[in-house]
Parts: structure tokens; sequence; C-alpha cells
């Protein structure tokens, strides 16, 4: 047992249950915790208990927010026409870190995965069609993953939508984000599938 | 800003404090704690806060315990005519892992760098020169890194050992331990030095 303390295998285990965090790693941030001042490690310790006390889910875009509803969905310089679909928070986060999105979003947190259980009862789907009422929705944005999950949640969202259309008589754009070889990438480190959907999705100059 | 909260900027910058931990890692187990459930985000958080204050260093071999004297200075199973002297606890726990080791450890807590102002009143030496009061201590192991820093502790202390026998009439021997090859490890692999320490310390067959 690591310096034979049960307090300090605790510490390991939790911290192991972060992303992307073996055995070692969880070692060595103990370690880190345990040579470091008190205070740099009650810090750290206040700071997850805080946040995660703090942050709600927001009630109309269950985007992670400290208010409800979010600063996205209240803010006024925001086109309320526009809703962004994306799975986790994470990917609102790399969108909004582009820069160039001005729109809304809505998290689905998870994407269809009948293998796991994970059907649309389990996603924030309800939500989405309740936000198409007041009419003001034009286009909605599918950024869900490029995997086997997320296509297929894509095709499930645009069918919903355009039944929606037809039930309310709305008439709401359903758009997929483009799939190609990312920006700096060469061709010879893209993988087959996504030459594929760069050829299929190309532009005229 | 991330997430646009005050609680979330906190608790990234609290997890950049971990060694190896970058911005993206960092909010990669933000994410992962608010999107956890509430118990496990707290659980890291107690964990912390516990292990922090329940482990303190062990008044004899500086070492890191739940209990002072620690487990293994108190144990009746270790040799105490043997202390390995390591410059940090996870160097006493990589020998532990070894297995083989049955004496005693020293931790300096830090090597001599005097370019960063580190000098022998930094480190826990005269706690070392303490523990040969009793005349118990036949050998001392000198297992700090292959550095630069390492090696100048090591030949600082084998002198201070010295100068301490001929002054208190002992005969502490003082060793140093191997560095060569890594086991497992080619040839090829190795760099210069190593191989340069690895031929000097040849042994016969």
């Amino acid at each position: 047992m690591f310096l034979n303390a049960p307090s300090v295998e605790r510490l390991i285990e939790s911290f192991r249950g972060l992303p992307g965090v073996g055995k070692r790693t969880a070692e060595r941030f103990a370690l880190h915790i345990l040579s470091a001042p008190q205070d740099q490690a009650l810090v750290l310790s206040e700071a997850v208990r805080e946040a995660r006390e703090r942050i709600t889910t927001c009630s109309t875009c269950y985007n992670l927010t400290e208010s409800d509803p979010c600063g996205i969905c209240t803010s006024e310089k925001r086109d309320k026409s526009l809703i962004c679909v994306v799975e986790r928070p994470i990917g609102a986060i790399a969108v909004e870190k582009g820069g160039a999105y001005r729109g809304l979003y809505h998290v689905l947190h998870g994407a269809l995965d009948p293998l796991e259980g994970i059907g649309p009862g389990e996603l924030r789907l309800d939500g989405l069609m309740r936000r198409f009422q007041d009419g003001a929705v034009k286009e909605v944005i599918v950024a869900t993953n490029a995997t086997a999950e997320g296509e297929a949640t894509a095709l499930y969202l645009s069918r919903q939508i355009k039944a929606h259309n037809l039930a309310a008589s709305h008439n709401i754009a359903v758009s997929r984000i483009a799939h190609g070889v990312p920006m700096g990438g060469g061709l010879e480190f893209s993988d087959e599938a996504t030459l594929t959907h760069a050829l299929d999705g190309r532009k005229e100059m």
C-alpha cells in the first residue's frame, strides 16, 4: 500500500476518477498535494467543492452555468433565431472559443447509443422542442460529434424537427456542421472517412 | 472566460497547480467535476482536505506518514543498521515498491542546488546526523537522483558522514546506488552518460 496511509489511498482513488488519470499520475498528484503547503491543497479542495455547488445547468439550454438562465440565453447580443445543438458542455465551450458563433446553444448531455441503453428519453430533447414554441427559432445547427452516436443523434434530431415543422406549421431549417480535413492538417494525416466527407462536401471556389 | 463563471476559473487554476497539468487538461478535469454526480466531486474535495490534514512528516526519517514516528521507523522487521537517503518521499515509495530493501529511510526533502539557493541548511541533514548518535547505523545508502543536484548532494553527504566518523569514532559506511543501463533497456536507448557509468561500474561475472 502506498505510504501505508488510508487517507492517501482514498486521495489516489479520487484522482483516478479524473479523465485520463491512471495509477501513476494519481500517485504523482497525491504526492504533490501532500508535499505542497497546506494552503495550496485546501484551495484545491475548496475550489472543487465550491464549483460543484455553484454550477448548475441552465433550465433553457442545459449548458453549465452559475446563474439560471445562463448568460448566453439572457444576452441581448446573441441571435435568438439560431440554436447550435451539442452533445456536451465542452462542445459549446469549443464553439464559443471559435468566437464566430453568435447564436444560442442546446446541450443534449449525451448522444443516442442504443447499445448503452441511451435513447431519446435520456437526452434533453423535449427541452429543445419546447424552445420552438414561440416561433423565434429559424435554424438548428446540429453540432453533435462526428461519431456513430453523434451521427445517429443528428439524424434523429433532423427527423424530429421536420416532424415538428409539419405539426406546428413552422419552417425551422436543420443543418449539420461540415466535416472535412482540419485547418492546418495535411491530407496525409486525414483518415479515409474524413477525406470522403471532405470530397463530398467540396465547395465551388 | 471559460463558462463565464468565476468558480470554474478558480477550479481550473487549482488543477493547473498539479504536476504536468496544463490549461487544456485542467479544463477537462474541471468539466469532469462539473458533469460528475455531486457526491463524486465532494469525495475528491474531501479526500484532498483529509489527506493533507492527516499526513505529516515522520520526526525521525521525514518521510510522509499518518502516524509519527512512521510505520517503517517503528517496524520490528526493518534492519535498523541501514539508512537509505532519498531526495523526496516518492523516492522512498519507489524503493519500497522494489520490495527488496528492508532497512530504514531518510528523506532530505530536496537536493543541494546553489543556483536555487538551496544549501545544506534547507535539507533535513541535521536530522540524519542525529540518527547516528546511538551507534546502531552501520551503512548509509545514498539514493539521491542521478542529476547534478543529486550527485552534489551525494558527495556532500559522504563527506559529512566521513567527518562524523572521525569526530565520533564511528565507522559508518557510505555507498551510492549503482547507475547504468535500466533492466529491460537496450543499449541503443541509453544516453552517453548512462553508458559511461554502466561501463565504469561493470562487475565480474
